[in-house]
């Protein structure tokens, strides 16, 4: 029997996600938080592990974990809904809203996955280049959008890979547009500092994505979540599979918002090292770092980013290879590490 | 601004997933495995714990845990998928083959996320009766097949709620056409010993679904895997999201599948005890269980099934109640529970 038959025809030219098996030492090209949980709250979480009931089924809706982060937030819960990461929440956008006469909008270079969900889930696609300066082009973005039909509008806030945040007057402007749902990705909020949460009620279509990935360091444990209207989040509900987030990342989520002293300190560290890296960077020669608000920086160098890149995976080190011709052309992207990983990072440069 | 306008028209008659909040003290509706892990079990994963990595990604193919199922199975590494539990399995199945021409067929009653999935991604729905003693009529699923397009046909073996494995070569006559998926979703595997595993290499057109939410204990942590052949799995692939299986989940299962010894004490004692409620039951007169190869026991009543559902219930005993017009009319469905669970379940029936 030919499997091929079976096969959709718009899944052909998507490869399925391969993680090249690079041997490393130190890794700094997924915008991990640097730092594993310390030893005070793994010691808190082991105690609750052994209380843990591992035999039922997860609390569908993690009552416990949205109204600590409603709360945290001043939201209502109903306004919350959490997700196995921010990725299956984007698929679930893509699922409920996604109709025949829907289109699925964003600037480039953005993340990833807004382009291969979409993709997945059969639905158009159209970008529009960023400025030289990596800002939207607002006209540019609009006339890619589907008139009559629906739009969703993803912006990446800041944007990865390039770590800048967008006009803000630029993403209002599809807020105000009755054709467009848009979603705000804040997933590096905590380093930004930056959200659109503060006008959440004055929109019913701003769609805002969070994630415990990177600050809080909990990217094994994928948990997202979003906040929107509760018509939005009701749809969501929709096409959410019932036991979408297991019980025990609900738990240590919950944990970590308790105890979120913790996940400040290390953002503090993060931070100072990231400027410490930009500036290293600034004083070279042949490097260019741009202004990021997240914990990754975008440079460009001179010579050929390929033979950096590779030269540093001699070293052990190994960041993100984003070179490619237009705006990305000799660009790498660095993961801010812990001081004695920036050290080896920026030693290793030469 | 009126949301309504966004919504998908397929979606409309779909309502948000909702759990009843009902008040009660032992938990036989969920078809849950009712013993927690044992304690040396998690004394090892507090162990593990402390080690873990919680701020790293998870590896996106499970490489270390698909590697020891495996070696278990007997089957090639390319042949296993992971999922956030086996429900995320069967909606990549309808997304990676539900082409427009595609129909998702299955046996009724049975697991209902069949039919949720599909009509949440789109795809057509078509069922045929079970049979009065709850087996597959063959002729009339042929007759819901789609022609000339391609078809996912649905087998839970044993079927939930019925708990009944279906006829063998009834099912492999969908095997043996080339216009069909079949999907045998063997969740309580380790509880009937039935399995379509040995044929899987003569059926490229075979998926089977495997859980560790049943007989392995480990609902709350999301589990499930997909065994077929390595076209269907590269397929899966390309719709998955990357980190779709969380890094501590994977080190669990990993665990479980070292002791599994474990388990298999687990499962000998709800074997026993799954045959003294269907014994003890069968002895009643107003009461009719049918025979089970899974960790729960269907039965009916002569009385009104919904009274002796809220008369358990009054008791703190939450089973599940499955009465509807037709097959199931006056149908209870009970998870085996542990020794005293049972207990007060077969007590609380007067």
């Amino acid at each position: 029997m030919n499997l091929k038959k079976f096969t959709r025809s718009n899944l052909a030219d998507l490869r399925p996600y391969e993680v090249k098996d690079v041997p490393y030492r130190i890794k700094m090209d997924a915008n991990e938080n640097p730092f594993d949980l310390p030893k005070e709250i793994k010691e808190i979480l082991a105690s609750e592990l052994l209380k843990h009931s591992f035999n039922r089924y997860p609390d569908p809706t993690a009552k416990e974990l949205r109204a600590k982060l409603s709360e945290q937030l001043r939201v209502n819960i109903e306004q919350i809904v959490m997700g196995n990461g921010s990725d299956e929440l984007i698929s679930y956008l893509i699922t409920a809203f996604g109709r025949d006469d829907a289109r699925v909008v964003f600037p480039a270079p953005t993340f990833s996955m807004y382009e291969i969900l979409a993709k997945v889930a059969g639905v158009e696609v159209r970008s529009a280049s960023l400025t030289e300066d990596f800002d939207i082009s607002v006209d540019k973005l609009i006339a890619e959008l589907k008139s009559g039909g629906t739009n969703l509008v993803f912006f990446s806030y800041p944007n990865n890979p390039t770590g800048n945040c967008f006009d803000r007057q630029g993403i209002i402007d599809f807020l105000e547009r009755d054709d467009t749902i848009v979603i705000v990705d804040e997933a590096y909020y905590e380093f930004s500092g930056k959200t659109f949460l503060p006008i959440l009620n004055q929109y019913p279509n701003l769609v805002i994505l969070r994630t415990f990935s990177k600050a809080y360091g909990l990217a094994g444990l994928r948990v997202g979540y979003m906040i929107a209207h509760p018509d939005i989040i009701s749809e969501i509900h929709k096409v959410r599979l019932p036991y979408n987030l297991n019980s025990f990342s609900q738990k240590v989520a919950l944990k970590l918002l308790e105890h979120s002293h913790q996940a400040a300190a290390q953002i503090s560290v993060i931070l100072k090292e990231h400027e410490r890296i930009f500036q290293s960077l600034a004083q070279l020669d042949h490097i260019h770092p741009f202004p990021t608000d997240a914990n990754f920086v975008l440079f460009r160098t001179e010579e050929d980013a390929d033979s950096l890149f590779e030269h540093l995976l001699t070293r052990g080190i190994l960041i993100r290879n984003l070179n490619r011709p237009g705006l990305l052309r000799n660009c790498l992207r660095v993961t801010v590490g812990t001081p004695e990983e920036n050290n080896a990072f920026l030693n290793g440069l030469f």
